[in-house]
């Protein structure tokens, strides 16, 4: 089998095959199977596809291709891949932080959003979340927020791969005022997105302590429906767990184990407060786990089994929560280095978390928890092209032993240079080409002043 | 007093004072002791000094400016105030990551070191250490390495500030082969250096475990003869503490405090393994604590109360320690970030340590740890003009709505336009104006080839 490949890559060297892009640089991190770095490597790209992977010189004999890119002061690698996050809460960046979590939810963000929340300010709010996320080379998000339909229309505008899950939650929100009419419109949207080449639509039931249990099985038979993933907040705070404790005398991964909502592919967020019992419901159904370092952090959440999950092969990604005090950014770059630095410091152990491992987080095992990782995470012929390249001549950037190491502990989402997504280049040399920028910082400012006032 | 002073004001509006610059931003963070934070603000420099802050209006309206730099898209804040690092060490940037304290010093950094370190290494790595600095913001650096005549020599060059001080270890090293030879070199490098406007001349001693009773004593007696500060690293392992336990059944903060070695200025790193006596000791002594969040969780020393250090009103400032595994970079924006994040998960309270004491922490409180308040640390009529602008006009960066937040938890090294230190501007719009980037960056890389050679 092996030769009769090499000798079809041998004829396709001769015939110089055509090709859409080429792009090169210093080392291709490929995170396939073998976790191969390419050294002066490249990656040719056709359609939404990557057509090949290999060295540089590789690349060139066997494919002509119609423009091409050549870094040879960058790291190329898989898109970055964002779990879990609200892109529209953008608007609120830094609205009330240092406070304790209910009091921040209930006296600010519950709020502010119920004064401010429309389809236009979420419009806004992912095109600004999106532009941030694409110069910080993400390529994928994943989303839960209101008007999940408008979040939709900016992601694909922004040329953004999303997994957007429509909120569900049991008290009235912006967009709907019933569950009942919050699982319609979830419908409305699911059929409306079903096949888009970008967009993963999804149902996106808040919690189990803001969802009756009728509420959250219609969810999961709304998402199963239409193979859509339900992605949902889980075990984030002690609280929720002690409450339930006290409620069922169980742990909310059980109660919803009971409930039959991991039966199906799901995103649990957080998963702060789960034990062992909990790990082992979410491995036997594959439920991916989206971990908030920044946010778990800056709210005084927890630390996250993260050391445990990943022992047990457990589809762990990373994400960022909401830049509205949970975090006050989409940093990629900064969620891999927490990820890595806080299980170390909380398991005593310096080798707990590799840089290898949390780079693999925030690509490859960040599609499986998606339930996406035949599609993206990795660069690989036949997946997507969904690809970023990463300067490396910069002062902090070097000297560079390791690559990966270089990824996780020394590089910044600000040396991000060039992105594509699903074969469209969408940020070059650090300039984003398919959104207005200068209009979307306008409107934040605008936004800016609109809630501030609406907090007095 | 208050009409008199505002007469004053009024006549040096009609005559309008000479000063060599004006720096105006849409928001100057002063740091001052009311913790002013001015809209639309600017800084008058003449000479070394700030000659006035204020707003833009009433700066415009007092002095006259050689040069003006408008930053209506920026943040102007005092410079950033490192203190603790291993400049040199850039050139390992890397170099061994994910490994326990012990091996990788053991197995990796002294090897290293005793392969590599020449007077050659440490200009050209603290030339890289000082242009990674410098282009973040960070205008003020603590060093402890070898050849530190070397080190301030590039530093001096760079137009860096720095308190650096020359290792005294109980081993041969690089540059001196005995703690007496070491004393004797720090001696002559005192003199040197003293009463120099950049440069703070310091002694090392490594740690209380790498030392015999007697170097720290004489080490703190040279450093009294100089008015000079002794920096040492402190308690940053549970295996430091337990060792001396074992030997003399007290802590190492006890036995410097016996040795006498806080009598006169000191700067303590890490002290993650302080308990309250330690910290009434540290407390009562005057000394400066270097809180390093990176390098404590990356290796995983331990958490140190800094809570509690803050509570007591101890000299806490911030630290990155080297970035050779420790850290891999120098970037006080995230060390800011760390340790407001990493006191709020591990004390489970999100208001443990908010971004305005993780500022103060970088700015004025480590100006402290240092004793140097009185010259630097904030944005003060008669204070040295160490100050930065921030830019506010990317999209990570909007919208605003609290300067200080935004510093801490959103904006980042790259974020930072300009610096000016010791009113010399040494970095404009991201650009350095004292040192030969393209030529460091090429030694690095061939430093790069000869140190992995080396450990071949």
């Amino acid at each position: 089998m092996s030769r009769i490949f090499s000798f079809f890559l041998f004829v396709l060297a001769l015939a110089a095959q055509p090709a859409d892009f080429i792009w090169s640089a210093r080392y291709v991190i490929t995170m396939d199977g073998q976790r191969r770095v390419i050294p002066n490597g490249a990656v040719a790209i056709k359609g939404d596809r990557i057509l090949a992977v290999g060295t540089k010189a590789e690349i060139d004999a066997r494919f002509q291709a119609k423009q091409r890119l050549d870094r040879p002061d960058a790291i190329l690698a898989p898109g970055l891949i964002n779990t879990h996050t609200h892109a529209a809460m953008s608007l609120f960046r830094g609205i009330a932080d240092d406070l304790k979590l209910q009091d921040w939810l209930e006296k600010f963000i519950f709020p502010a959003e119920a004064k401010n929340v429309t389809a236009d300010f979420v419009r806004w709010g992912t095109r600004l979340g999106c532009l941030e996320m694409l110069l910080g080379g993400t390529t994928t998000f994943t989303d839960m927020y209101y008007f999940e339909d408008v979040v939709a229309e900016a992601t694909k505008e922004a040329g953004m791969r999303g997994v957007l899950g429509e909120t569900i939650i049991g008290f009235p929100v912006a967009d709907n005022k019933t569950p009942a009419d919050a699982l319609a419109y979830t419908e409305r949207y699911l059929k409306r997105f079903q096949n888009d080449p970008l967009i993963t639509a999804a149902v996106a039931p808040h919690a189990l302590y803001t969802n009756s249990d009728e509420t959250l099985k219609a969810a999961r038979a709304l998402a199963n429906k239409y193979n859509a993933p339900l992605v949902i907040h889980l075990s984030e705070t002690k609280k929720e767990n002690d409450d339930e404790r006290a409620k069922r005398h169980t742990t909310p991964t059980k109660t919803l184990d009971d409930l039959g909502v991991w039966n199906g592919r799901s995103v649990a967020a957080h998963a702060v407060w789960v034990d062992e019992a909990d790990m082992a419901i979410l491995k036997s159904r594959g439920v991916g786990i989206a971990h908030c370092p920044s946010s778990n952090m800056k709210l005084a959440s927890g630390v996250a089994p993260v050391t445990r999950m990943l022992a047990l092969d457990l589809a762990v990604g990373l994400g960022p929560d909401g830049p509205a005090g949970s975090n006050n950014d989409f940093n990629m770059f900064e969620e891999m280095d927490l990820a890595a630095k806080l299980q170390k410091v909380t398991t005593m152990n310096p080798q707990a978390l590799p840089a290898s491992l949390a780079l693999e987080m925030a690509t490859i095992r960040g599609a499986r928890a998606l339930g996406m990782e035949k599609e993206i995470g990795s660069l690989e012929t036949g997946k997507r092209a969904d690809l970023i390249t990463v300067r490396i001549d910069r002062a902090h950037a070097q000297p560079l032993y390791d690559a990966v190491s270089q990824m996780v502990y020394a590089l910044k989402g600000s040396d991000v240079r060039d992105v594509m997504v699903n074969g469209k280049p969408v940020v070059r040399d650090a300039r984003i080409l398919t959104l207005n920028e200068p209009q979307i910082l306008a409107k934040a400012a605008e936004y800016r002043a609109k809630v501030a006032a609406s907090l007095k």
